[in-house]
């Protein structure tokens, strides 16, 4: 895919390290016809003006007006694109009877095709809009509907990781929707994964295949075990749940006697390209497991508050620097949003720490440990997701993607109120994290190429 | 005030008791030229047909549009109007910091009442904006600024009540920002009772003071027993903090050898129009107490879980009866939307009963007791808001004043996703509590006027 080149003069702000702002003030992002970044330039820069000059006389020239900065483009590292239907309903019912009598039966319809196509065109347009510029998506069962889900993102220009789901067992999968077995659901994956690469060929494709196991509970052995080889031979991207609730880490444990990272990492499914959705019920050793396979955790703070009974020990899995990103878990979590994503994560993170029980004393109502910051929050949402990922996006550097959004403080029902005199250009940064909507969103660009809003 | 009588045709949804939703589908809400319901007509009504033709006629119909619903305004039962410059910035840093730093210096800057004007201007738009019809406001020390608020609000159609803060203990408050001694804070508050009396002097009056100690820490006792003996000659509303942290309760009970909440009684600071911000940590006791002077709790998760270090007890309170609403607590909390603080507060009722530390087994996790339903939520949000400050608002009743939003689901930045085929009345309910943003509000009446839009 090319494109005009163009440069874009202002300020952004990203976090290229876990926790450090980075403010390029008035920078110079020089974006070449492939869509990367080819240049930055500070004001210092020997060439500033002479760039600034010629990119103007070209036309090429995309300025920031007042109250406007870039930001680096979201990652949504774990989505249930089926589930969009339903964002934001069936919250007030038991995780059982939200499966059974919602969420099957809403994925199930996506055997009709046309059906699929129209709900994935409605979400990609909303996840570009709330600034997800990158997705790593469960899709359902069915192979052609969840290549047309791939096939969407390529269109509308979403970088996107999108997994066929696997789930087989009949004891756990309902007569409706599942697999028909453990072999047909390989070799489903197998197909669905070449169809998927052969979408989008290059060496740089917006979108790529994913073996997605959904978690150990629906799969039967020789399902695990086939995936694994596929994860062996494409050397493609693998995703499951992980030790999500305590039924899930019970379950299996009971079934193979060890926990559910080491279970995967058996069956060959724990990668430097896998991303476990959850992992609430992790311990030290799944940690250190994960950290030397390389696997990334999807943080889904959100989700996590309806149906996991307990908060990811996130500053334990950051101090032992384990890939962490943060996931919206639609629809177990209502908000299609990172940002509300980077703010439940704040919330999460802080009241693990300080515990919730007034009854307690204080000193035995948290979990030790320090909470995450607002600057850690927001790399999670970019950089630490697209490292999880393996994906040059995620921070302004040379080299990299331009997957970026431009916010406008000032747009109508914006509540980030930004006071020139008072504010520094960090608390510029923290009222954004902490207050950004869809409706500051203006512009979305994935690759270079302007997907929400124009430039 | 009067203004031109309007009926308005559209759905409805309110929660006129707790935990309750009624959907009044297709209904007619006639307002009169007092900005009060005076008729509610369902489709069955004789009338009905006719109501609509002859409003229609006299050009006074309004009629809500596909995608589009009736809500009851918003109350915001604790909201610290001077901290609206720094919402979303500071709250990475101790709470000692935080007020010394950041909080107290700038809240002394509203001796310059130029100043007051133009924040408190741009303040009472975007709370309005926000769907919040009605606001229990903290101002500052000064008198002359606090007016102001006062004024503001009723200049914009806000309904308000404002207190004065009162804070004259030099050991405890900053020298540049205290009241000189507890003589001139009573004799103050006195002025500024006054002065709000006679802005706005009907028997619905849109805007009441209300006597405000910040919290006992900040206070002499002689402040507090001249407030109490105010609180009594004027029978106005009353609002301190009561119960915030570890810190703030065990300070109290070391200086009186007894909880806030019953020290507060002792100087005739609890009564029916009592509001005690956060209340975190009081014990069965106080809520006997609280509930049998029938003062409320302004319940604030968002700010909690930044500066409180535990989640408010809300189901204990429900049980028992107790008048509960929700606050924003700006710019302890970051977020100006009543609607962030109904997905706040249902975070933190479930986080608070099954707690949050994986470590421990499921049942020693969290605190007895079952969370609160989105219904609650917003019930907390409307009418258990408004009972709490006995105003008759927040639900959709002959009588009632008609302070109300208009939601309009189909707004560009909406993240509300109806499903006609699928979705419920209930489920659109639910997801507009959910994903309801500032985007979706297109009009806000506050006693019959259009404050915010159109209509
Ligand atoms: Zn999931
Ligand atoms: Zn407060």
């Amino acid at each position: 895919m090319t494109a005009d080149p163009f440069t874009l003069l202002g300020t952004a702000f990203h976090t290229p390290e876990r926790g450090r702002l980075e403010v390029l003030e008035e920078h110079l992002f020089c974006v070449d016809a492939q869509g990367r970044i080819a240049e930055i330039q500070a004001p210092g820069h020997p060439e500033y003006t002479a760039t600034i000059s010629d990119a103007r006389r070209a036309g090429r020239l995309v300025e920031l007006g007042e109250g406007q900065f870039l930001l680096p483009g979201l990652v949504d590292l774990h989505i249930h694109a089926p589930q969009w239907p339903q964002m934001g309903k069936a919250l007030d019912v038991p995780l059982e009877v939200w499966l059974r009598k919602y969420t099957f039966p809403l994925e199930a319809r996506y055997a009709d095709l046309d059906y699929a196509r129209a709900v994935y065109a409605d979400l990609v347009d909303n996840l570009l809009a709330n600034g997800t510029t990158t997705a790593l998506y469960f899709a359902t069962v069915h192979v052609e509907a969840s290549v047309a889900l791939a096939e969407t993102c390529l269109e509308k220009g979403q970088r996107a990781l999108v997994g066929k789901v696997v789930m087989d067992d009949p004891e756990q999968c309902p007569p409706f929707y599942r697999d028909a077995d453990a072999a047909s659901a390989v070799s489903d994956t197998r197909r669905f994964i070449e169809a998927v690469m052969s979408l989008d060929p290059g060496e740089r494709p917006l979108v790529q295949p994913v073996i997605t196991p959904r978690f150990i509970p629906s799969c039967t052995d020789a399902a695990l075990q086939g995936l694994g080889e596929l994860a062996e031979e494409f050397g493609c991207h693998v995703q499951t749940h992980c030790s999500e609730s305590d039924w899930a880490k019970q379950f299996v444990e009971a079934r193979f006697g060890q926990t559910d990272a080491a279970s995967l990492d058996g069956f060959g499914l724990l990668t430097r390209h896998t991303i476990l959705a959850h992992s609430n019920f992790i311990d030290g050793q799944d940690m250190d497991l994960i950290k030397e396979k390389g696997a990334g955790v999807a943080h889904c703070p959100l989700s996590n508050v309806y149906f996991a009974n307990a908060v990811f020990p996130l500053r334990e899995a950051l101090d032992r620097h384990m890939h962490v990103g943060l996931g919206t878990d639609i629809s177990g979590g209502y908000s299609p949003s990172l940002f509300d994503g980077c703010r439940n994560a704040l919330s999460a993170s802080r009241t693990l720490q300080s515990g919730v029980h007034a009854g307690l004393p204080a000193k035995e109502r948290g979990a030790p440990g320090e909470p995450i910051t607002h600057q850690e929050a927001f790399w999670l949402a970019t950089a630490g997701g697209a490292e999880a990922l393996d994906l040059p996006t995620g921070s302004f550097r040379v080299g990299h993607e331009f997957d970026a959004l431009l916010i406008d403080t000032k747009a109508s029902a914006s509540n980030i109120h930004v006071n020139g005199a008072d504010d520094t250009l960090d608390d510029v940064f923290q009222k954004i994290v902490l207050n950004a909507a869809r409706a500051n969103i203006a512009t979305v660009w994935v690759g270079g190429r302007a997907v929400v809003g124009c430039s």
